[in-house]
């Protein structure tokens, strides 16, 4: 296509976290864009970024920054993005959203472009949502199990990293961490918690040398908001609107990727080795899965990559349906950035 | 009792971790013992350690070091329980091990207190043993549980402390958060893993800033030996020899207390009410539960504390069978310290 034609995208929120990473990917992937035009908060308007090796003004949110625009993507808090994605679609453009504003509208499909593409297609109010970052830690993956051998129930538990917060959630745990990292800290009753003080950011207590239970706002019966995204966004991508899904949201102390035990029964009885192969030749997917070798996933190796990967497959001893599967996928490229990019070019894509 | 008729305790292993917590312990629960004998590798013998607000002299392992010893808690590697509990048994003692080098055995029990009380009568090799600290940090909750509701299934991830791989593992987790706290380390590719470099201690993978699925050796068919002892152990301690136990062990930059997600389904249909109240009530589990006033348990609270803490704790939304919580543990205390003084305190109660 001659540049002339090529669609103008918006990327709004681009100096948050998962802004900052959006921009560097599409400084990576194929271009397929005209103008990108980066927009954030006033407070933020004027300040120059680099994207595909340019630097870029960053524009005021309001209408005008709308003007033109084909594609919106949305990275900003979700009352932000329910008040200005009408706006844009408004203005002309295709949203589509990160956040969690519009992800249970059924009028708003919930798209992973490996797992249900043609998704993409109705689109009655002009979003397009993607998951949460936990679901697509595992998403890609049990797409591909589930085509093969019938999903029928998860347990799932997330290992749930900082950056998920923001960047207030890595400067919490890194300041959190100065203070108790070099020192006999960590053994005692309450010396995490004396170090720490008050100071838990977006968290409701110390994250550093801690684990902890609650990702979210409090949801109902004692769910967070973070666990009902998973269960509704699984449902939703895959089709299953009636799939028992059990998850416990765990925040630990890594800086960014999400990773996840995955407990899934399926229809047919599993083995191993189909499950492995499966895995290993999905689109967006690696098979790291070697323990004899020391080979199995972690956020150390998997950060700033694309793919979900996964290790520790293992049919269950006592249940020859079922599969276990730790899952490592980086909460701000596939899970969120990556995810709203691809999404972004499968919408150009059908219109040629 | 005079303090003449006083049963004999030796300690095996008193100058490591759990020795070290284990004298602790015994210097602050009810004084039943006469002697408590301090015994450890000859490379320690003769450093002075204290017990009871006194200092002791730490004795060489050796068989002399088992004479009129009624009562030998071992706290040591598999094998050298494995090579000395026999003769520690041969010369009188009663041995409690902490270790796994029994725990399968058919002929030694595995005792938990509040558990199967009554297993300890019953020793024919004169062993007695604990379950593995992860097993210890559902159990005593789980066994409450299971005797109202009867458990029909379990699934079950961790989040294991680094001190479960002793001195050595809490060693390691310092020394790599004094290399990446305080940087910019954790948001790029392969950052944490330059910094740390080779020094994965008893780790597979760099555990700072990271989750690592992986924690004891190779079983069979990728499962791990914490996974295996697990589900024997919650299978053994409950009397369930066919219960399905699905498991997926991981080690997090926690310095002390193991936390596990628990999936629970039931015999009969369960209600949060009454599972809040059996958790309440049950001797030594705390439940901790009041996610909208931000209390759940995390291991900076749990950290030197003798109770399983229980929190959020919901019924599935998907099965009314079936249970989800959060349990913390102090997993060098209860999970193996506390639990082997209070089979030894059990084993003297029953002899009177």
């Amino acid at each position: 296509m001659p540049a002339s034609q090529r669609p103008t995208l918006a990327v709004v929120g681009a100096t948050g976290a998962v802004g900052t990473v959006l921009l560097q990917i599409l400084s990576h992937r194929a271009d397929i864009w005209g103008e990108i035009r980066l927009v954030a908060s006033p407070r933020s308007a004027g300040r120059k970024l680099a994207v595909r090796g340019e630097e870029a003004e960053v524009a005021a949110l309001g209408e005008d920054a709308f003007d033109g625009v084909d594609l919106a993507l949305f990275a900003v808090p979700d009352e932000v993005a329910a008040q200005w994605a009408p706006v844009a679609v408004a203005r002309g453009a295709v949203v589509v959203d990160t956040s969690a504003a519009f992800r249970t509208d059924p009028e708003v499909p919930l798209v992973v472009p490996e797992v249900n593409p043609h998704a993409v297609r109705m689109r009655p109010r002009g979003i397009l949502a993607g998951p949460d970052a936990t679901t697509l830690t595992m998403i890609v993956a049990l797409g591909a199990l589930h085509a093969e051998f019938g999903l029928r129930e998860l347990v799932v538990s997330s290992y749930q990293a900082v950056s998920g917060a923001g960047r207030a959630g890595v400067g919490t745990l890194r300041r959190q961490l100065s203070l108790v990292a070099g020192t006999a800290l960590g053994t005692s009753p309450g010396d995490v918690r004396r170090a720490v003080g008050d100071g838990t950011g977006p968290f409701p207590e110390p994250v550093a040398l801690n684990v902890v239970p609650w990702a979210g706002s409090l949801h109902a019966d004692g769910w967070s908001s973070d666990e009902m995204a998973v269960r509704d966004g699984t449902r939703k991508v895959l089709g299953l609107p009636a799939l028992p899904v059990a998850v416990t949201c765990v925040r630990v102390p890594v800086v960014t990727v999400h990773s996840l035990t995955v407990h899934a029964r399926f229809q047919d009885e599993v083995t191993v080795g189909r499950a492995r192969e499966i895995i290993a030749t999905a689109p967006g997917v690696v098979l790291c899965d070697d323990p004899d070798a020391g080979e199995f996933p972690t956020p150390a190796d998997v950060v700033g990559t694309d793919p979900t990967w996964v290790g520790r497959v293992r049919r269950a001893l006592d249940d020859p349906t079922a599969l276990e599967l730790f899952a490592c996928g980086d909460n701000l490229r596939k899970g969120a950035a990556l995810n709203a990019a691809q999404i972004a070019e499968l919408v150009v894509a059908e219109r040629q």
